[in-house]
């Protein structure tokens, strides 16, 4: 496939094109911000590069679309796609970022951070025994990259996470992985439930009330996309202690609208799409791996299925 | 040597009264509160087991003392020891628990938890960019098994710890290992040091201006023992922003003292030495260890060097 017209858009363009015009690289780029881009530029296009389509996109003679974040939702999720365009994600550290928000608020609840702040405002000496995340039983929903690197780490502080997963197929770090069918059975005595799905048409609202139903008094963790959850259904389970806590890192819409009731809820945490934000350095460094595969015809490791989405 | 009048008292002594008792084991026990330990339950004793000794204590006809925590300052520092009398200390979980802890907090301050929480009050949708701790100088003073087990944590979520410790020794899961004479070195480009020494005549007030003095904007968690803190370095540290953050574990006395000035200080973060209780289950399994080692004559692996003090 042959690349020459690149058009950058996207929360970072700036800074990737002072890493890119240093690097002196064989291609016509054109950095424009999301707002800016002009029909003009998605026609000259060869290849796309950012974290959606603008909103008057259209896919001219574009042959490449490089999603500068993990998930591709907002490029497939209720939209046609273009046969013949290939589409790919960045692939970097995300998983460990992800990996390291998730590990955040689990200690800090498990450490009883709350608790001890308050008494410390209080000048109170009072022993509440913390807990080891070695006794969590943790439930991971998707065992792709991010899932297994989250697993990763979690094993390596001696935890022994549970998958599940469309298929389940055994991957590494997890004890055990159990497709979805049978997710009843390990959701029961879940102490965490982390969310790492991708939005597609399958995973759409697919936390809903019959999932939170079967928790316990559980910790609801979202760093997947904010639309495979039912937010009634959360709001419902949270009402009900089905859910005991809940860290919200993705919503249905973002920014969370400001009359969103999960902002003043006593149990829900919200932070605003940042468990794994993409660096400049690290989004070039994927950008210019992938135009390199492509163009020496070498196999693509992050080549979006269309057809599943993700 | 022979052990059969056991004395076993401090405060989980009724949850180990509990246990013990179950497990119909061929010696005469004494579960006794600490407050009322008498002078004829110490003379009675061949062994005594504790955090302490109590207010009346002495030697009388032990031969054998057990302390239920992992340090053993309160039986050694500026005390008199009986020479022949075995001194062992409790072996478990100490290591994971404080890892965890400290973890808990690391993880906290690089994901910005306080300023999302500040963000979410004012239902404010901003993004700052999280740490990772992967990219984190964590200097750990100890390498004894806390120390260890620290770094192995540490190591394992991809951190690099440099160890502190009178010899400068090798030791695992550290990528490097000063002397103390040498921490100078390592302590300028520190992002957190983390104290695990424990309280001899070597360390009391070890952690003066001198060593705040070398550390720029550092994190300073202290799970070792409060008294190889000088608290008015460090509250000077803190005013200097030699230190940014100090989680404190352990003070000098404790409970600390209701008009000590750490308790409201903004950035510092007061735990009721909590990082590392032990459980009267660990506590019963570590003593019946000692006690069948020292029965069938076996290396005792949780002995106390008397003159090291630790």
């Amino acid at each position: 496939m042959e690349i020459q017209n690149i058009l950058i858009t996207g929360r970072i363009y700036q800074e990737m094109a002072q890493i890119l015009l240093k690097e002196k690289i064989d291609k016509d780029f054109r950095f424009v911000s999301e707002n800016e881009v002009s029909l003009d530029d998605l026609l000259w296009a060869d290849a796309y590069v950012g974290f959606c389509p603008t909103e008057n996109f259209q896919f001219g003679n574009m042959k490449w679309v490089h999603s500068l974040g993990a998930g591709v939702d907002r490029f497939l999720f209720n939209r046609e796609w273009k046969e013949d365009v290939l589409l790919t994600r960045t692939v970097c550290s995300f998983g460990q970022k992800i990996s390291e928000y998730c590990l955040s608020y689990i200690l800090r609840d498990l450490q009883g951070h709350d608790v001890y702040a308050w008494y410390q405002s209080k000048r109170q000496w009072k022993q509440v025994v913390p807990k080891s995340i070695q006794e969590q039983n943790i439930v991971v929903y998707g065992t792709g990259a991010v899932g297994q690197e989250v697993a990763k780490n979690l094993f390596s502080l001696g935890v022994k996470p549970i998958g599940v997963s469309r298929s389940g197929a055994a991957k590494p770090y997890f004890s055990e992985v159990v497709p979805v069918s049978r997710a009843a059975d390990v959701m029961v005595k879940a102490d965490w439930v982390i969310n790492t799905l991708p939005l597609t048409k399958e995973t759409y609202k697919f936390f809903d009330d019959e999932f939170f139903y079967r928790l316990q008094n559980a910790g609801f963790i979202n760093v997947g996309r904010g639309a495979t959850v039912d937010d009634e259904a959360l709001l419902n389970a949270l009402e009900k202690r089905y859910v005991r806590l809940a860290v919200l890192d993705v919503f249905t819409k973002e920014p969370l609208s400001t009359d969103s009731p999960l902002w003043q809820h006593p149990n829900v945490i919200i932070t605003p799409h940042i468990s794994a934000l993409t660096s400049p350095e690290e989004a070039v460094q994927s950008f210019l791996t992938t135009l390199k595969h492509i163009e020496e015809n070498k196999p693509i490791v992050n080549k979006v299925d269309v057809l599943k989405g993700y």
